[in-house]
C-alpha cells in the first residue's frame, strides 16, 4: 500500500490559531499540516495538502485528483454550505472522499448544519478539531487497505 | 446577419463524459463545441465556446460581451443553483440570454429545480444533452433575424 | 424515418392571440399550427395538433397516443401545475414526451413555476413563443432519428 | 343600460338544499336562480344562469363570453380552490367578474381559504348565502351604469 | 323594522381621496358616509359612522354597541391584518358582523390576504370601493329582516 | 341484505396492466372488475362498475348515486391528491364512502400522500392491488349489516 | 414583606362573563379582582389592578411601575399574541413578571399559543380561569419572600 | 397453508372500550381477539395477539418475529406518528407487515396523519374499527397463498 | 375532600439538583417530593409521588391511575415534547391533569416549545422550579371543592 | 434649504438609557434629541422631536406631517415589526422616510428582522445607536438639496 | 491513563449482519464489539458494551455512567433522530459523549438527518461502518490523555 | 486619528452607471469613488477602494486587512445574500465591518433580504445610493474617535 491523499481546506482555513478561538481552537493550519505529515508518514501514505479561499480553484483541485489521488479528505469550510460545485466535483470524480470538521456543525447556526459535500463524501468526522485529519487519514488507510 | 454568439459554460461542464454518464451522457463539451461550431457556420453565426469553475470568471466574460457579443447561451453547471452574482451580471449587460442544462433540472434533486439565470432568461431549453446547445443556436438565430 | 407526433395543448391556448397579449404574444394557435406543420414537412413527420379546455380530454388523448404517434409534444397549459392525472397518463404510455411552454414560467407567479408535465417529459423548452413548438419538432426528428 | 349578465356555478352547486345544508343553507339553486332572475329584471339586466360539475365546460363558458355578455358572476365552488385553468379563463376575456360563496371561505378548511379566481376578479362576496348573488347583480349594474 | 347600525372605519381610512388613489380610488370617507346615509335613510336604518386610528378606540367602540347596535359593519384597515383584540372585541358582543374591504384583498401583498375580521364576520365584502359599504348595509338590512 | 355499490374508479385506471406494472401490477380493471362481481354475488351486492378521465363526470356519478346505491367505493386516481370537487361531492350525497388504492400512496411521492377523499371517507384500503376492491366489498356488505 | 403587585389585563377581559363564557367562564374581571384583593390580604401584598384595550396604555403602565411596584402579573388577553412594544416594556422594567391566561392557550387556535410576553416573564400560569390570578399572587408573595 | 401470523398493538390499545369510545368505539381489544381467533381459524391460521404501552418492548417482539412467524399485522398506536425504531425493527426482519388503524387517521389531527409504519408495510387498513383486524387477516392468508 | 392525587414525573428528574442546575435549579426530586407532602398533607390530599425514565411505564402508570386516583399532576420531562403515547394516555382515563414544568419552556430551544401534554391538560404551570408542583397541587385541591 | 424634519419615535425608546443597556446602550433619548437638535442646526434643518407608546398616536402624527414637514424620520421601536397601520400612514403621505434603528436588528430575534417600515422608507440606517439619527439627518439634508 | 468507556448500542444494532446489509454492511454487533475490545486493549481502555431495544433503559445507563465512566460513546440508532430524553440524559451527566454512526446519515431519509444527540455530543463519526466505533475510541483515548 | 479603511466591493458594482440604472442610479463606481475620498479627505482618513467579481478575492481581501486598516466598509453586492466565506473572514479578523447598500435591499425580492454580511457587521446603511458610502465614512470616523 502507498496510497496518496489530497487534503483540501476551503475558506479562512488559513486563518486558523487567530480565528474565533474559542470555536476553532489554538492549533494552525500548518500544527495540522505538521500531524497529518507524520501520522500519513506512520501509514505509509503520501500527502498533498493545500488550502483557497476560492471555491473555483478547489472545484479545479477536485478535478485534477482524478488519477494522481486514491482518497480526499476535505474540510471545505464554509463552502460546505453552499458549494454545489465542489459537491458536482467530488462526484465526477471517482474517488473516495471523507469530510472533516474541526468543530460539530451539527451545534452551529441552522446554516451550518447542512452539507452539500455530505451528498458525496463516504463519512463525515466533525468536533474534533486537528485530530479529525488525523482519524481521517486512518480512515483512509483502512479504505485503500480493504480495497 | 453575422451575430456573435458567446456561449459559456459553468463549472465540470469540462469533466463530461466521465462525470456520471448516466445522468450528463457520453458526449464531452469538445464534442458539443464540435456540433455548435457546425450548427454555427449553417446559421451564419460567429461563435466564442468557453468554460470556468469559477464564479467571478463567469461573471468577468458575462459583463466583457457587452459589446463585444449578440447573444449570450448559459449552462452555468451548479452556479445555475447558488450565483446571484451570475444572475445579476446577467441582468447587467444589454444582451438576449438562452438558458441551457444538459439534463432535465426539474427531475433532479430539490436544489437543483431552481434557477437564478431564469430569472434573466429569455427562456430555457433542458433535458436534450448536447443537442440542446444546437437548439439554443437556433434560437439565438431566430432572435438576431427578429431584431 | 416517418414519425407521427402528437401536438397537445391544453386550456385556453384556443384564446391565443387575443389573451394577455403582452405574455403570451399575438400569435394564434392557428398560426403556431400553420408553423408546425411547415416544420413538421420539412423533417419529415406527421402531425396530428389538437386542444381541450378539459383535463379529461387531454387525459383520454394521451392514453389513446399508445400505438398511434411516436412523440408527444405537450403544453399543458394550466393543467401544467395542476394536474397528476395528465402527469399520470404520460407516464401510463410508452412515448417520449416534449414540454412547451410559450412564456418562460420560471419568471411568473410562484403557483406556474411547478410542473408536473416535468416529472415525465425528456426534456422542456420555455419562453420561445411559437416558436417553441418549432424547437420541439426538431427534437422529436431527433429524436426518433437516434432512436 | 341593458346589460348581460353570465352567472356561472360550479361543481356540486346543483345539489343545494340536500348538500350539508348546515354550511349552505335550505335553498336550492333554482331558489337562487330565481331570486336573480328578479332582481336582474328589476335592474334592467338580462341573465344567462348555468351549472356544470366539470372544469373545462366552465372554461368553455368563460371563453365564450366574451363578446355575448358584459360582466361574469362566478361561483367556482371547489375549482375556486384548484382551478389555474379557470383563473386563466377569466384573464382571458375582457370582462368584470364578481366571485361569490356562499358561505364565508375565509372561516373554512385551509385549503378553502385560497382563491385562484379572486386573481381575476374586481371584489369577492362572501357569507351572505343566495343574497350574495342579488347583492353580485347590484354591483353588476353598478359597474355598467359607471363604465 | 328599524335597525341600527355601527360603521367602524380603521386606520388611516380618514386619508381616503389622498391615499395612494390608484388603490383606494378618489373618493373620501366623507363622501362615502353620504352615500351610506342616503343609502341607510332608504332602508330605514339609523347609522353611526366611525374612524379611528388606534386599534384600543376601536376594541372600546366594538364592546360598547352591545345593547346600542344591531349590526356592525367593520373596514378595520391595517388592524384587519394584526389585530387578535379587534377579533375578540367583534366574538365578544352578539351582533351580526360583516366585514367591507375598498379593495380586493386578496390581490395585494401576502400580508394583506389574512383576516382576523374574517374568523367573527358573517361575511365579507371586498373590492367595489366605496360602493361595498352601501352592499352591506343592504346586507345588514336583509339580516334584520330574517331576524 | 340486498345492496347496491358503485364502484367508482378514476382517471389513467383503464390502463391498468400496461401502465407501470412495477408500481401497478399486471392485472386489468377487467379483472378487477371480474373479482369484484365473484366476490359481490357471494356477499349477495349487486355492482355498478364504473372508469372515467374527467374529474367532472366522476362527480355527476357520486351525486347520481344518491337513492340509487347503497354504498361508494372509490379509487380516485390521481384526483385524489387534486379534486376538492369530488371530495364535495362525496360529502354531499348520504352514502358511507371506502377509498382504495391499488399501491400504498404513503411510500410513494410526497403529493401522492395526501388524499382529499380520505376527508370523507369511512376508511381507507392501500396497498393490496387489485385484492383491496374485494376487501372494500367486505366491509361494504358489513356497513349494510350493521345498519 | 409588604410588596407591591401591578396586576395587568389586556383587552376584553372586562368583557368576562358574557364574553364568549363556554371559554372564559362566568366569573367577570370584578370577581376576579376582589378574589385577588382577598388573596393579597392574606399574603401581605398590596395590589394595583388595571385593565385597558390599549396596547400603549398597556405599555405606559409597566414602564411606570418601575419603582412604585415589586412584581407584575400580567393577562395580556389578545396582545399575548402579538404586542412586541409589551415584551420590550417588560424587559426594559427591572421587574419580575408573571403571566396568567385564563384558558389553556395551547388548546386553542395556532396564533394563540404564542406568546411574546413568555420571553420576558418568569413563568406561566394557565387553564386555571380566575383562580389563575391568585396562583400567581401566591407565586409573587414567594419571589419576594425569596428575594 | 398453515401460516403463523403476529398480531401486534401498540400503546393505550388496552384501554379500548373505554378510551374516548366516540372515536375508537365500545370493542374492548378483547372482543377484537376473539374475532381475529375465530376467523383466523377459518382461513387456517394460527395467531399470536400482542399489546404493549412500551416502544422497546414491540420493537422486542417484531425483531423474535423472525423465523417464527410468516406476516405481521401491527396497529401501532401512538407509536405509529413517532417510532423509527419500529420502523426499524420492521424493515429488519424480512416479513410481510400489515397496517392497521381503527379509526381514519386522515382525518384528525395533522401529528396522527403520518405513519412511520407505513414506509415499510405492504398495505394500510384504516377507519374499519375492529374489524379491519379481519380484514388484514384476510390480506394475510392471501399473501401467504400467492407466495 | 380527601382527593388522592398522582404526581409523574418523567425522564431525567430524578437527576435534579446536579442536571443543568442552572436551568433546573439545585432542588433534588426528594425535596420537592417533600414539599409537595407537605403541602398535601395541608390541603387534605393523599400523595403518590413517582418517576421513570420509560416511557412505556409512565403510561402504564397512567392508565391505572383510573378509579385509584383523582388528579394527575405531570411532568413528563422530555416526553413532554415527543409522546403521544403519554397524551393518548391522559385522554383514555377520565381524570383531570395539571401540567406542571420546572423550567419556562417557552423560553427554550424550539423543540421544547411544543407540548403534547397540553392537548389533554386542563391547564400548565411553568417556571417557578419546585414550586410551581405546590402549585398544581393547590389547584388539584381547587378542583377537587368544585367538583 | 430650511428643511422641515419630523423624528419620530415608537415605544419603549422613552426608556433609553434604562432599559436593557447592552442592547441599547447608555444614552438617554433626551441625549439623542440634543444631538439632533445640533446636528439640525448645523445642517439648517428645524426639527420636531416626539416619542409614543401608542401606535394610533403614532400613526397619528405621520398623517399630521403631511403639508407640515419635509422628511420623515422614523424609528419606530417594536411597532416597527407589527405595524401594517404605521406603513400605510407612511405610504399615505407624500413625504420621504427615512428608516433608524439603534441595534443591528438583522442579528436579532427572527421576529426583529422583518420591517414593515422598510416597505414604504427610502432606506435604512441600523446598528450605530444613538448616531444614526445623526446620519438620518445628514441624509435628509442631501435628500432637501437634491430635490 | 486507564480510562473507562462505556459504548451504548440503540435499537435494532443486535440485528446488525442480517438488517439492510446494503446500508448497514455484514458485520454483527458481536463482530464490532470484538474489534473495539482488542482497539481498547490497545490503547489502555477498559469497554462497557451494551445494546438495548428500549429508550428509557438507554436513559438509565447513561445516567448511570456518572462516576463510572470516563467517556460515552453512543449509536442511538433511531432514537439518535427522537430521542429527547436521551439528549437530557447525556447533557444531565457530566461527561464526554461521542456519536457514532455506521451509515452516512446526512444522506438518508430526511427525518434520519437530524440527531438530538449530536446537540450534546462532542462530535460525529459517521459512514465507517463498524469502523467508525474504533474512531470513536482513539478519539476517547486522545480526550482522556488531554485531559 | 489617521484611520485607515478598506472599501470593499462586490460582484457587478464595476457596471454601475449602466447596470439597471432604475435601480442602482446613473452613478459610476468611479464617481463613488471620488466623493469617497473627497470625503476621507475631509474627515482625515485614509481609504483603499477595490472591487471584485470574485468571492475568493473578497475573501483574500478581508484577510489581509487584519493589521493593515482600521475599518472595512463592505458592499458585497450579490455575495452578500450567498457568501457564508466572506462572513466568516470579516468575523475572522478583528475588525468593525460596515455594511453599506446602493438599495433598500428589504424592498426587493426575497432573496435580496437575508444578509450574511449583516450576522459580523456593526451595522447596516441601504437604499442612499453612493452617498451610503459617505455616511458609512462618517460612522467609521466616529468609530475611530470613541475608540
Amino acid at each position: 500500500m502507498a496510497g496518496k491523499v489530497l487534503v483540501l481546506n476551503g475558506p479562512n482555513l488559513n486563518m486558523l490559531g487567530t480565528r474565533e478561538p474559542d470555536v476553532y481552537g489554538a492549533e494552525t493550519l500548518n500544527d495540522i499540516e505538521a500531524k497529518c505529515r507524520a501520522r500519513a508518514s506512520v501509514l505509509g501514505l503520501s500527502l498533498d495538502f493545500r488550502q483557497s479561499n476560492t471555491e473555483g480553484e478547489l472545484v479545479d483541485w477536485v478535478q485534477q485528483a482524478q488519477g494522481a489521488f486514491d482518497v480526499l479528505i476535505v474540510n471545505a469550510g464554509a463552502y460546505t454550505h453552499t458549494s454545489v460545485a465542489l459537491l458536482d466535483a467530488i462526484k465526477a470524480v471517482d474517488l473516495p472522499c471523507i469530510e472533516v470538521h474541526l468543530s460539530n456543525i451539527h451545534q452551529r447556526e441552522e446554516f451550518r448544519r447542512h452539507s452539500y459535500v455530505s451528498k458525496a463524501a463516504i463519512g463525515m468526522i466533525a468536533g474534533f478539531g486537528g485530530f479529525g485529519y488525523e482519524m481521517a487519514l486512518e480512515a483512509a488507510a483502512r479504505l485503500l487497505t480493504n480495497k
